[in-house]
């Protein structure tokens, strides 16, 4: 196991309904050790990359896409959840579901910060159904800039979103993949990875 | 003028209605250096506070909150805007009315993250008339636990919250204070800090 599926062992929680909470050090309290060992992983997964700009979505993405920002010391932008469409022209537009909530939002960036000449690293906290990522990659290609990787902590590896993304040719590095887990035992299966 | 002072200068944009837009370095697209210099002045200011958590809310107070506690080397903790008050008594609860938006959002954060031994640096990015961080200080006193100061980025100094809050006497520290700007030609006074 690698450091971050031992720290998802130590202390994250099972769920029914295939629900992993980790609001111990990702996505309530924040570890920001860990996510500084996990920019660096990130570092090393995309080293050679030409990453000018990391780009996530509020709210739980922001900390960690900070780290990485930080490390590869470029800008980070996130998408912004907007409720209305008055959006004036000045503003990229992507439609994300969430999987935790049950609903459908508008997410928008500024057209000012993407343009073509970036090569952006997509960065999330969680991958499961692809919907949040699937939306950054559109707003992405909105803007004629580049996808140079998606940078994911945690995947949830029985659901169709990184096999998809995968499928579909992009560079995708989780660095912790649920095979399956168990909300009775809270016993947690991870893929191997090279 | 310092850093931070500088950067609103070259890079802030007074709208109408005494909105001062930061958009291109602190709320959508985000200069990680700028933060670690901020976090670093924030270490300065607060130097001898036995601080060992850091509060904010979400959104756009977690990537300066992470900055830092990355600083202090503790945890962050972000509270979460909240819908339903269906928090089955794990949640510390407040109210916070937003400036921008013109709403109330229940803000929370779970009972485990906050106790009576901890000692909370509360950080945002913005202060206007005060709202989030009463807000999240008063869920810092329902812990039970004590608030060592409040650190903030750009505080309005012509609205009451930072005057109100010295006046508590609450150690306040904002790194810029605008005491008047004009949407008409672009001006942004600050008043002077020793």
């Amino acid at each position: 196991m690698n450091f971050l599926e031992e720290k998802i062992v130590q202390d994250g929680v099972v769920k029914p309904g295939n629900v992993l909470k980790v609001d111990n050090f990702l996505n309530h309290q924040i570890d920001v050790r860990l996510l500084d060992r996990m920019a660096k992983e990130f570092k090393r997964r995309f080293a050679g990359k030409p990453i000018n700009k990391v780009l996530t979505i509020e709210a739980s993405g922001i900390a960690i896409a900070c780290a990485v920002a930080r490390e590869f010391d470029v800008p980070m932008v996130f998408a912004k959840k907007s409720k209305s469409v008055n959006l004036d022209g000045q503003m990229y537009v992507a439609e994300v579901e969430s999987f935790t909530h049950k609903k459908t939002n508008m997410v928008v960036v500024a057209k000012k910060y993407l343009n073509p000449e970036d090569h952006v690293l997509i960065v999330d906290d969680f991958l499961a159904n692809g919907s949040a990522l699937q939306g950054l990659i559109s707003i992405v290609d909105s803007a004629d800039a580049t996808v140079e990787g998606l940078g994911i902590a945690i995947e949830k590896g029985f659901q169709e979103g990184g096999y998809r993304l995968r499928n579909l040719g992009y560079h995708l590095e989780s660095l912790a993949i649920v095979e399956s887990m168990n909300a009775e035992t809270g016993e947690i299966i991870f893929r191997e990875q090279g």
